[in-house]
């Protein structure tokens, strides 16, 4: 049953049990395993590689195998249906056409006396793709993490997914990849994966940053190698916090909260509403949803362990508890979304009205689904194209312009004890040396 | 000595060696004492802060001493020399108007059915800067920190810098601190500073992102708290990479290198040149130079360990290798740098020309001198504006456009297994439910 509480209990104590959800004290103990994982493939390349695929994921590959074969990608369009590969093509094409909005151009500005500054935007040279296997096997996942990096003109994306029986990858992954522009797929998921990206095997290059979900393992995993490589973020389990007034649809509502849920038992569904009977009419409305719910059990987990719903006083004071949250998803259910949404601060992507379910950003609006988790939307932003990009400054001074500023870097690099950057513009100005 | 190596050695290895140089097995040792500060702060707050402080710092203060006072702040006005202020105010308004280029703005665009997708920019709530103290206390670092944080917006800038003799902060850094607008100041450093913004305490707020340079035990905390907050990157030792053809004047160019190598024992200086004899010069000049160096002993040492020359064949062949090292600086010091920079892909800040020394980027040309140290220029950007801020995707759908979209939604969510987004689509477009 999903809980009711108003705003007189103790809603940030229980707001912030909730965010916590991921911060256990079993990371310490994983991370070990995660190191040995690591240093092994760090050390040994495909050998290690092939040694966890089989420990891990019951799989015995040969090194061959390791890359998805030309064969394989062929066989992946035969054995999706004609309409999921439209859908897929319909959500690639809005994606693309979101993500190509405001890429950062680089540019230049020239000021007095010839100086020239500015920022030239390049593409990482390679970039690697996490996809998770198994149930969580998503060609959704695959778009939002290959047509960033596409747009980007990165020259060589790959992507690593775990093997499921017979060592399979789903179809509808292989085709999303192929649709994106991406042909290098490897077999290998877990901690594995990662490591081979982040340092290279004899078959599995070595990238410069590496995006997409995972489970622990794989998240403690990217956290380990960031500074070897880029990451795009450190993803926890997925969440939704709804705002409703009196004029949302309860069996809407209901239905977007369930669809929070069903990802994982670990998964947060928050409902914040001014309104009592919606509060009680949403309650209702889960139960009978629940109740032919194909994934009913771990539904019903994730509900009843990380689900609230909380009945405030007003509107504002919901927008101030989705701030302290700060919510990966936020769906501003009522009447004035666009008056609610200057209240809003933090949150990974937010979805206005009556009419935009979580799931239409989820597959195909078009902005990115890899949003920050767990509190993170107070300081980090969903993937995009800039998570494949970085910027070099540029700097050029003229004798005229140095000669004038000389005087103020001897002072500064004088009081800092740094006589050689002193020296190096002093030299330059002197008339003879 | 500066080694001079030409291309027909194993060049790629002595670079590759120069990149590594801190990825020490060490580091595994000092993160259990870095963890233990974290757990010590996390749970029991200034009382551990204070504790450390005395231990590692070496100065016993109480908790009201914590925070800089206001009077401490006046006083440090008038012990900066006049000359020192002027110097700080021009860098101030140079790194600002630079900054202040280009900001992301918050966009939406219309699209057809009244959809409207778009991008929200807001600033983190709070910031915590991190200052080193002692040798390294650097007022520049404070403008290079702070500036873009309130460019940025942030609401609340606080800065953390370790405690010298007698408890006393470098004024110049006090003065930097309040030309770049910042009040807030607290007298502590390592690993506890950065456990102190990143878990609160009752005196340090806790804060949403941490940015600045600090030694390896700063760095380790920066990594081990990253995704409970923010950071801005993992800062190694500093370095330059120098291309010049035969139009460098070898004086120049090793008053650059210099100007390198007295930051740390650990900084690398590295010349890549196309022409013998000023390989030759250069090496006898940065003798020359070294002979009455204040830092002599330290810069020699970087120059011994991390110093190198190496005679290429083509300009381009210098990029290649550029390239592969992906430098912190780059300097080109060549007849037409902008003809070389189109061979450049991956560099943190670049210097063109000959009267453009890196010492202009350290201090006001206006770009950040917070750059990508050992290789991370791969994938890393200089610190901005945009470490400090941070989107919210805004989707907004109409029942007309959600009506044309549901049918592609309901197979991409029965195709992933999740019932409930297809619900969550279908139960919203049925003309009765």
């Amino acid at each position: 049953m999903l809980r009711i509480i108003t705003q007189q209990a103790d809603v940030r104590a229980e707001l912030q049990r909730i965010c916590d959800r991921t911060h256990d004290e079993q990371v310490h103990h994983k991370e070990a395993t995660v190191r040995e994982v690591l240093q092994a493939v760090k050390r040994q390349g495909d050998k290690a590689v092939l040694h966890y695929t089989a420990e891990f994921d019951h799989q015995t590959l040969n090194p061959g195998e390791l890359r998805v074969s030309g064969s394989e990608l062929d066989t992946a369009y035969q054995q999706v249906s004609k309409d999921l590969l439209e859908a897929i093509r319909l959500a690639s094409r809005l994606i693309e056409a979101f993500h190509r909005q405001r890429v950062p151009k680089s540019w230049v500005h020239f000021g007095d006396d010839d100086v020239v500054l500015g920022k030239r935007y390049t593409p990482v040279d390679r970039a690697g793709l996490y996809i998770p296997g198994g149930r969580a096997a998503y060609p959704s996942t695959v778009l939002m993490n290959a047509i960033p990096a596409r747009v980007a003109n990165v020259p060589r994306v790959v992507i690593v997914t775990p093997p499921g029986a017979h060592k399979a990858i789903n179809p509808a992954v292989l085709v999303a990849a192929q649709e994106a522009g991406v042909q290098e797929i490897y077999r290998v998921g877990g901690a594995q994966a990662i490591a081979a990206l982040a340092y290279g095997t004899e078959t599995i290059p070595k990238v410069n940053v590496i995006t997409g979900p995972g489970n622990i393992y794989v998240t403690l995993a990217k956290k380990l190698v960031y500074g070897t490589v880029g990451i795009d973020s450190l993803a926890g389990p997925s969440e939704v916090l709804i705002i409703a007034d009196e004029t949302a649809n309860p069996v809407h509502v209901a239905a977007d909260l369930l669809a929070q849920a069903e990802h994982d038992p670990m998964a947060a569904a928050i409902l914040l509403t001014t309104d009592t009977s919606l509060a009680k009419n949403v309650q209702v409305a889960v139960e009978r949803q629940l109740i032919d719910h194909p994934r009913r059990i771990d539904t019903e987990k994730a509900i009843a362990h990380y689900g609230l719903i909380v009945v405030v006083e007003s509107l504002e004071a919901a927008a101030q508890f989705s701030n302290e949250f700060a919510p990966e998803h936020l769906e501003l259910e009522v009447e004035d979304p666009w008056a609610l949404i200057q209240h809003i601060r933090h949150a990974g992507a937010i979805f206005l009205g009556h009419s935009t379910p979580e799931a239409v950003g989820d597959y195909l609006a078009g902005p990115n689904h890899t949003l920050p988790t767990s509190g993170a939307a107070h300081y980090a932003s969903a993937l995009g194209v800039e998570t494949f990009l970085k910027h070099s400054s540029i700097i050029q001074y003229s004798e005229t312009a140095l000669q004038k500023v000389a005087g103020a870097i001897d002072v500064l690099a004088t009081a800092e004890g740094l006589p050689s950057h002193a020296d190096s513009v002093r030299r330059r100005v002197q008339e003879d040396e």
